[in-house]
């Protein structure tokens, strides 16, 4: 990271405006981990009787905050809790040295929150197989302690950014039972992006009361039609962490709510989207859907076989409607496919059908549709019922000169 | 394929002096299908009693051609045989009409040849989805006939490329039973390059003696260990095809012979590599081996994983040891690893060991192999006795500018 990314032209126009989650205070300062000249580390505070639930990667070479957050999730405890999440170095493949940095700053904030340590909940993400110095961080955790304030969620989504070009937040209002329950997310991530994973680092809060069983049903079934539908570079990450904490300062209890739990996939899809949007070197928005597979699991196979396919997002990255290479993607997912049935559409337009080029096709009409910033492509296998959406980028020569150069 | 490539920095010196074949004549020429200005049509005619052996793509909308050869390849028949194989058209997604044109090819092939239209088999290579004029193939039928030549193997290797930069071939020549036996390939390919099949489009020749039966378990078992073992970019062709044929014209039966079965294996690992040192955009050839995985499978899951990682490809285009993206690829390949038993080379260099950085290691050590030209990368998984070495190419600003510009 030695120097500084254009901000992504697909990013939102601002950070939105995020409410106030009664029961989360926030604080943040540079420690100095690795960035220069920025803030690095990231404190939240959730009072008593918070709930907390959690989506990791399912790396076999995941770091050692994400084993140390798995094996805290699901416990059930009174006490207040507290999240802890370094930029810069991912404290992944560090061995031994990697358990004790975490077992420092763990023990350090529960000392310094005054809580139990197995509420403490830490994510690094940054460079892989440096040392994480500890130090750094335990130094900082009084002054952390003494900034702590409710307002300061805009400044926690900026801290934990590692190759993001801007700062990802998502919010959500709603009235239940007479009252007003609040939501607000923020997210980190942009390259090493894959699905099958509860990809990146992503932090939601609500004010709702929620049971932890509940509130990790209403997460798990959620992350699989939201942050698991998204690829950047096929590339999964060994931190992948995605932590919600529901305070319960609102008094509603939202366990078994459909308008919380709708609200709750809303904000996730946001946030997963603005992932994408800050994709490394991205500059179009792909949305991709598969229809008439013999299953949903099939239908996602394909999709993601054509989201991650490097002849497409390049295609894509030149404004080439090259739908050739769309067939050529369904053809190797290995889900099941029939090549006389498939159609496919770019946009509105129907680009083929029943295996050979649609007879209205028009190479302008498409060639028009990618020219535009949002991508919308339809891929009908013509087998079943099966359907999925995923979403990605293009690529782009962007790409490679972050990740040809992102150490130096 | 609107501009012309430079040539490959890591192109062999020259194409290599092919040995005759007796029982082969070659002919090539100009029909103009898609390309201006070079050949695209070549025609390679066998003797009567030639054996075939076949290795083809499992796309599941794999092109006619394809389809068309698979169901005629295992036919035994003492007529002498025909290869038509035309480039800058694949006749891919073309749906009836695609049936239509390969039945119109190879009628006109057998005519034209005088053998049984079963003994046909073509190859087309190119954009997908565009109908093939088939009629500018079978218009030069008869000037091809003419033109026969046991010469002219090095043309036929120049008429079948695509965005290739330059004409792939490898020789083998041996002793047995006091008679000279030859062999000589001529392959092409350099992007939509995968593994699990018979990648790209390739064709050998030899005047041994082979049954037919023997002759398809020699060329399967061999695609396996070389083309099946190279990635340029995870994506799959349409049209891969590879063919083999065998004279007989040097009396030499070597339908159990170990010697034959070597150098056929070797000469399609040259192949193999060959198509990798001209993958779209390579400045870097990239071996991976990977050993102590729990099976052979395994081994070449985690294999392909770092040989498909666009972070691992962009970081050698940068002569980055970014190691720990090796470790992320082991990681994300869903093959069984444990963090902690991991250990990773570069060169002769010991990276990382027991999951950890090595303590000797030295990044200027690590990044001096980097800047070389052929970059290899040994992973032990510390498992098992499983191993399996895959190569592969960087990803640089030449694939993209290739492939997002591809039909223009």
């Amino acid at each position: 990271m030695g120097k500084t990314l254009a901000v992504s032209p697909l990013a939102p126009a601002s950070f939105p405006d995020l409410p106030v989650i009664d029961g989360v205070r926030f604080a943040t300062t540079a420690a100095g981990v690795r960035y220069q000249g920025r803030t690095d580390v990231m404190l939240a505070e959730l009072a008593p009787g918070s709930t907390v639930a959690g989506a990791f990667t399912r790396s076999a070479t995941r770091a050692a905050p994400v084993l140390d957050c798995q094996a805290k999730i699901g416990g059930a405890s009174d006490a207040g809790a507290a999240i802890l999440v370094n930029s810069g170095n991912a404290n992944a493949f560090t061995g031994r040295g990697g358990v004790t940095a975490v077992e420092a700053i763990t023990a350090a904030v529960a000392e310094v929150c005054d809580i139990p340590q197995s509420r403490v909940f830490t994510s690094s993400t940054g460079v892989i197989g440096e040392p994480l110095p500890h130090d750094r961080i335990t130094a900082v955790l009084s002054d952390l302690k003494d900034q702590l304030s409710p307002d300061s969620i805009s400044e926690a989504a900026k801290a934990i950014m590692t190759t993001d070009t801007f700062p990802k937040g998502a919010r959500a209002e709603m009235e239940i039972e007479g009252k007003t329950v609040s939501i607000a997310g923020i997210a980190k991530g942009s390259g090493m992006i894959a699905p099958d994973m509860a990809t990146m680092l992503v932090y939601i809060f609500t004010d709702a009361v929620v049971s932890q069983p509940a509130l990790q049903a209403m997460l798990s079934k959620h992350t699989d039609s939201t942050f698991n539908c998204i690829t950047v570079d096929s590339d999964t990450s060994t931190s992948d962490t995605l932590i919600m904490a529901a305070t319960g300062a609102s008094g509603v209890d939202v366990s078994e709510n459909d308008t919380f739990s709708k609200a709750l996939h809303d904000l996730m899809l946001n946030l997963a989207h603005q992932v994408v949007q800050d994709g490394e070197g991205a500059t179009k928005f792909v949305e991709i859907t598969v229809t008439g597979a013999a299953t949903d699991t099939d239908a996602k196979t394909h999709a993601l076989a054509i989201a991650n396919s490097p002849l497409i997002k390049t295609a894509i990255a030149g404004q080439d409607p090259n739908w050739g290479r769309v067939v050529m993607a369904v053809g190797k997912s290995g889900a099941a496919a029939d090549r006389d049935r498939l159609s496919i559409r770019f946009g509105d337009i129907e680009v083929a059908k029943d295996g050979w080029r649609s007879p209205n096709y028009s190479e302008d009409d498409a060639a028009a549709h990618m020219k535009g910033q949002n991508i919308v492509i339809g891929v009908d296998v013509g087998l079943g019922d099966g359907k999925a959406t995923v979403w990605t980028c293009d690529l782009t020569h962007g790409y490679i000169d972050i990740n040809a150069d992102y150490r130096s």
